[in-house]
């Protein structure tokens, strides 16, 4: 924020920034957009209301696994190798709380070393503080940002604390697990609800002598997706094998994506996907404001609290502790603005 | 509603009636927990504050299945079974619209004859009318006045439409799965998330020559479920197999529901689970109410339609359109009261 305030730009510059692709015109402009400070919003509605037209031209790709599962050589492969064929790669983090893994968020730029310095790429760490509705609220719009600015392929990337999966998934058009071969049981202990969001599972680290157990591995993740409904209509979730280390089945990857594009730009998925995206979105933001607007207001918060445990004691009936609460409410409501 | 009106008991009534297990009271007063005329709301919740100190102590069990899965035989026959061996039973029902599914509810009194006829159960239709959140906001009260009663098992039951079974999961103790066995691969097409959420699967009409693939169908729901969390801890969903034609394996239900009671007991998941329940359900209803409070008004849904739209088309960004709805609630609210 700092640096924000240091040398403002007006609105304009930023969009004229961002639009000549210019990284430090990026980087201010989603400064800009994270900052919670009030002084801050409108211009960085104006910004976005004016970068807006140029915005949804990319592919959107969700990446998720568990520490350890080499996501972060993956995207860096990845990123280079499309970036070599021509195509500029904005990667992206969602993170639900710096502070528990302050580690792998603050590497992030070093780790990807080579692929940030690259001319068309943009590797954003994730922000500092706030917490996960937060962050995802920006997340969101620093990829039409990204994509304002010429950016053609976003990745975003989540370890998968909490329900961040599910955020990332309700902001990309294609979402892949990475995943790791161990003893002989890998498939126990899958987060729950994992496998029913994802257009593809890859089993990363197939090389040497752990590329027989992943093509065991393989063919267990097929087993149990075939008895899951696909994520995405049309499009049959499958398991791969790829090693980021030998760069064995590393091209597979923007294949399966490619081939998951065409069928659903084919059956019309896609552009269905953004819009109900949009509105759930929408929909969820605005519950948000609602639920904030009440929970902010610390009296209420704590007869929300007390009231919850008379409940749970037996001591008050469920919807007689509501049906109090939101008379409080209004009742707040009507005072502060008197 | 009509009979509440025409000889309209007090509070004191309904908790007298209620407490020495009158049906004709435990009827009334569910009506009159279900009305949604506000001038039934103070009494209503009169009469479930003073019957809390009597709730609490059943065995709450859920039971969803698809339609044809004999859900009815084998709750008639397994409230049967239960009543004989000196227990009181309740059957309950969530269904998200009576107009949906019109038959199956209706037919419940008929369909469950000799059950509704016995002098130790109580069997309940649904609601008709009213959507799915309101609908299970009364579920809840109506086991409540159940339990205060004396009724100590109480079978909830779904048809599994929309978000029903999780409805119904965070009403219950015990979620058990009924299903079918069908041609070979039959678990292609469980509704997603389904399996998480049971404690038990139940393969029924294993009888005659649907015994064999029924047993085939139990190894492959018990491969599946091995790859998946258990939906309680310290318990291992399984499938078993069942018919409620022969009676074979119907008392291996009860015996699946006591162990999993004694295990949950044992580790202490067992209140947890309903003190979470309590704290979960608190939670959604302060938003459902805080949400309705914003919907209700037709200006603000009307322009929320509309600013969702422009949004969409990339036309407005999403936090300005959120902030602007936002602001005009607020306005609403204090003219409302000026």
């Amino acid at each position: 924020m700092g640096s924000t305030q240091k040398k403002k730009l007006t609105p304009f510059q930023h969009v004229e920034g961002v639009r000549k692709g210019h990284r430090a015109s990026i980087a201010q402009t989603i400064t800009l957009i994270e900052s919670s400070a009030a002084k801050h919003f409108e211009d960085a509605q104006s910004v976005l209301e004016q970068l807006m037209p140029y915005t949804g031209k990319s592919v959107r790709i969700g990446i998720t696994g568990v520490p350890g599962a080499g996501k972060s050589t993956l995207i860096e492969e990845l990123g280079m190798q499309l970036c070599e064929s021509g195509f500029k790669v904005a990667v992206l983090a969602v993170d639900p709380s710096s502070s528990v893994n302050r580690g792998s968020i603050l590497g992030d730029k070093t780790r990807m070393g080579r692929l940030s310095k690259h001319p068309d790429a943009y590797v954003r760490p994730s922000p500092t503080g706030g917490n996960l509705g937060g962050v995802a609220k920006k997340t969101r719009e620093t990829m039409l940002v990204c994509e304002a600015a010429g950016y053609d392929v976003i990745i975003i990337e989540t370890v998968g604390v909490g329900q961040s999966e599910l955020t990332v998934r309700s902001l990309v058009d294609f979402f892949m697990v990475l995943m790791l071969t161990g003893g002989g049981d890998e498939l126990q202990g899958i987060k729950k609800g994992l496998m029913e969001i994802a257009d593809a599972v890859f089993i990363n680290k197939a090389d040497g002598s752990n590329k027989q157990p992943a093509e065991l591995a393989k063919a267990e993740y097929n087993r149990l997706l075939h008895f899951l409904q696909p994520a995405s209509p049309g499009w049959e979730t499958k398991a791969y094998t790829v090693s980021a280390l030998t760069g064995e089945g590393m091209d597979n990857i923007w294949n399966v994506i490619q081939s998951f594009k065409q069928t659903m730009k084919g059956n019309g998925h896609f552009d269905q996907r953004r819009r109900e995206q949009v509105s759930e979105w929408m929909e969820r933001l605005m519950i948000d404001e609602l639920t904030s607007s009440f929970y902010q207001n610390e009296q209420l918060q704590e007869h929300f609290a007390q009231n919850k445990k008379l409940v749970q004691d037996g001591e008050k009936p469920l919807r007689k502790a509501i049906q109090e609460l939101m008379e409080e409410y209004r009742q707040i409501q009507q005072k502060k603005e008197k």
